[in-house]
């Protein structure tokens, strides 16, 4: 077998990866490269010397590092970007001081290193600790920032907080930590590379200033490009295939599903979208006990390729009515029956999570899950509405513990020379 | 711009890459592809379609998936081989009543497990949780495993403890957190895919049964492979260079630093290594008020490139005689003179760590730095003498905290149908 890896750069860098009618992927190009490169180059039999030898010699930027996200654009990148292997959620509280003008410096100030990172770039003037990814190449970075309630009366904007923004409902199941939920500001980053993301958390941090305290992160992970053969769809740390059934970008409604329209309202989240994130802690040591007959009935899939009960493959849409030997061949309680837009009033919502893994509980248990993020027009034609019913008969609820939560309105895309969220704090 | 990366996967399948002298390493695959490659192969400005679109088409294993390394050979793997993305470092305490069997029944065990993962093959009869590595490939996965003092004591073989087992010495800057270190038994996972390296520590713990209780663990990270087009030496979070004055295999005296001869004593140590394991907080925001000049000064390498301040590039030896202006070059409390083999009667050990970030500390610092993992044939012409000096004399321990450490005998490679520690358990 002989595998290819190829990209140019100066064509991804033209095509902006985040829009999707037009986008250049990563994964696009792999895949094509791949293709294109059946015919094959042999390297490896005769190469010889070990791994020190090669310290001095350039390494060749892959697609991995060379790829670059751009920053500016109609809709923020993080959202249709294929996500990284590399997660950072962070959220921040403004100072009591820092009012509208604060705040407007603040966004202006870490628009403008999200640019420049996500090129590539150094941040002028920027001192060490913060230039961990110098050498390294924008390696997919995205940065997205989000303003969750308490951003609008501190900056005296509650006029033009979006109704969307209202509070998520309680729900049975939650054990929710609220040091670690909410937060006036959100930042998401994402990267390919580990120092490249974290690079830019220490860099926004450090930009925060006296504007904003750190109030909660999370770091989380994704399979590496390149690790697999098989469909890009991301397994979750119970080893399912986790997305399957999201909206595509192809899809008729996917854009009205995921984003404000160019004409919304409020007008300055215009191709904006609302984020929602939870820390779902997975009792893994549970679930591993489940027998693997048992844990596909309770989600529905067939845990190796990630095809519905009622037959087919992954992409096959699940049969709902199908029954086998008497029962439905999806349970009524299986997660993805319960899930499904068919039975939410189309309620639907696009998921990009990270996994978790922040060691062991004092219980010998792992601090181990999802960091879901769910991006919808809409929270109450979305989150609201499915987990509400998962909240009450997915099967797959007793092996969740729902920690942190929280809810931001994230504005639409800067234009060049412009600011992340200027319509609201200009406008 | 276009760059190429290309393996053989059976080819690489034969070299076994944790043998210097004719490995075929994954860094080198990338090299030689690189160059060979030159011709280009243009792709992208054409391809269109948006990231879900290509969910179902198979992604192409690049030679990061690909990566194998064999778990049998005259050495562990993960001591030479190439660094990987994602490490996890775990202690496990023996139970006091498995004693020598359970201890033997334990490590083949483990063996078994760590030879299957290796080779991208699923643990059989494993149940879900443990099986998140399924559809990628062995991704460059090593497990290498190691003996504190307590698994002699437990085992009823403290005659057979070797002398270089002694505890290391306190020294004046450690801050040390004794629940978070020592331990009986040592695993080392190292894989370029996150999934891949979490699945092997579920596994190997859930595999430790009733026989031992994990005891500590941590989770690091190095740049992805293809981030960078720069020397391979990896940055740490402090954004130095770190590890270039590292041994290298083609060094006359390499074999003689880092591993216990075929002949050595203990017999059962023949072609193993001392792992000396200290997880290092850096204090990054004192560092990053620290203006460059005044960073390189206490390092006394060049940050950019890890040129030695005594002039040349990364690969020049430094030249601790040359004075510039009236003073040494490199300054007399400069990190690189106080631990140069030059200063320590010829002291080397290779350096083989990875970065950790575990959130922010309630003070708002991150919780960040070096899992510091150093390898020498003995502690006591390695890292005791080193860390001595520095200890009394090093510009760079006040941005520093060793926090936890630990020290293990790890034995040579199993044989095809053996464990590691056989000749030590059964010996």
């Amino acid at each position: 077998m002989s595998t290819h890896t190829s990209t140019d750069t100066d064509a991804a860098r033209q095509h902006p990866v985040d829009e999707p009618p037009s986008g250049v992927t990563r994964r696009r190009l792999l895949g094509t490269a791949g293709a294109a490169g059946a015919a094959g180059l042999a390297v490896g039999a005769g190469a010889s010397a070990g791994w020190a030898a090669t310290r001095s010699e350039p390494e060749p930027l892959t697609s991995l590092g060379a790829t670059r996200v751009p920053f500016h654009g109609t809709r923020q990148p993080g959202i249709t970007t294929p996500l990284q292997a590399h997660g950072h959620l962070a959220a921040f509280d403004l100072a009591p001081g820092a009012g509208r003008t604060g705040a407007a410096a603040l966004l202006r100030r870490w628009s403008s290193a999200a640019e420049r990172l996500m090129a590539g770039e150094p941040w002028p003037g920027e001192r060490a600790g913060a230039d961990v990814g110098r050498d390294a190449g924008p390696s997919s970075l995205t940065v997205t920032f989000g303003f969750g309630r308490g951003f609008f009366s501190r900056t005296g904007l509650r006029s033009r907080m979006p109704r969307e923004l209202a509070p998520l409902p309680d729900f049975s199941s939650d054990a929710l930590d609220r040091a670690r939920s909410g937060g006036d500001l959100w930042v998401q980053i994402g990267a390919d590379d580990g120092l490249v993301a974290f690079q830019a958390l220490r860099l926004l941090q450090r930009l925060a200033g006296e504007a904003a305290r750190l109030r909660w992160q999370f770091s989380g992970f994704n399979r590496s490009p390149g690790a697999t053969a098989h469909p890009t769809t991301m397994r979750n740390l119970m080893g399912q295939l986790d997305g399957t059934n999201n909206p595509k970008p192809q899809d008729e409604e996917f854009d009205e599903r995921v984003f404000v329209p160019g004409d919304g309202s409020p007008s300055w989240m215009a191709n904006g979208s609302y984020a929602v994130f939870r820390r779902i802690r997975m009792l893994l040591d549970d679930w591993d006990a489940e027998p693997l007959r048992d844990q596909e009935r309770v989600i529905g899939r067939r845990k190796s390729d990630g095809a519905p009960l009622s037959g087919g493959d992954e992409d096959t849409a699940p049969d709902l009515e199908r029954r086998r030997g008497g029962s439905p061949a999806i349970a009524a309680d299986a997660h993805i029956r319960v899930a499904a837009p068919e039975t939410n009033g189309g309620a639907a919502m696009l998921r990009r999570s990270f996994s978790f893994h922040d060691g062991f509980r004092d219980d010998g248990a792992p601090d181990a899950g999802l960091l879901f993020v769910a991006w919808q027009a809409d929270p109450l034609r979305g989150f609201v509405p499915v987990q509400r019913k998962l909240d009450r008969g997915d099967a797959l609820s007793r092996f969740l513990r729902h920690e942190a939560s929280a809810l931001f309105a994230v504005p639409g895309g800067a234009a060049e020379g412009e600011y992340v969220g200027q319509p609201l704090l200009e406008g």
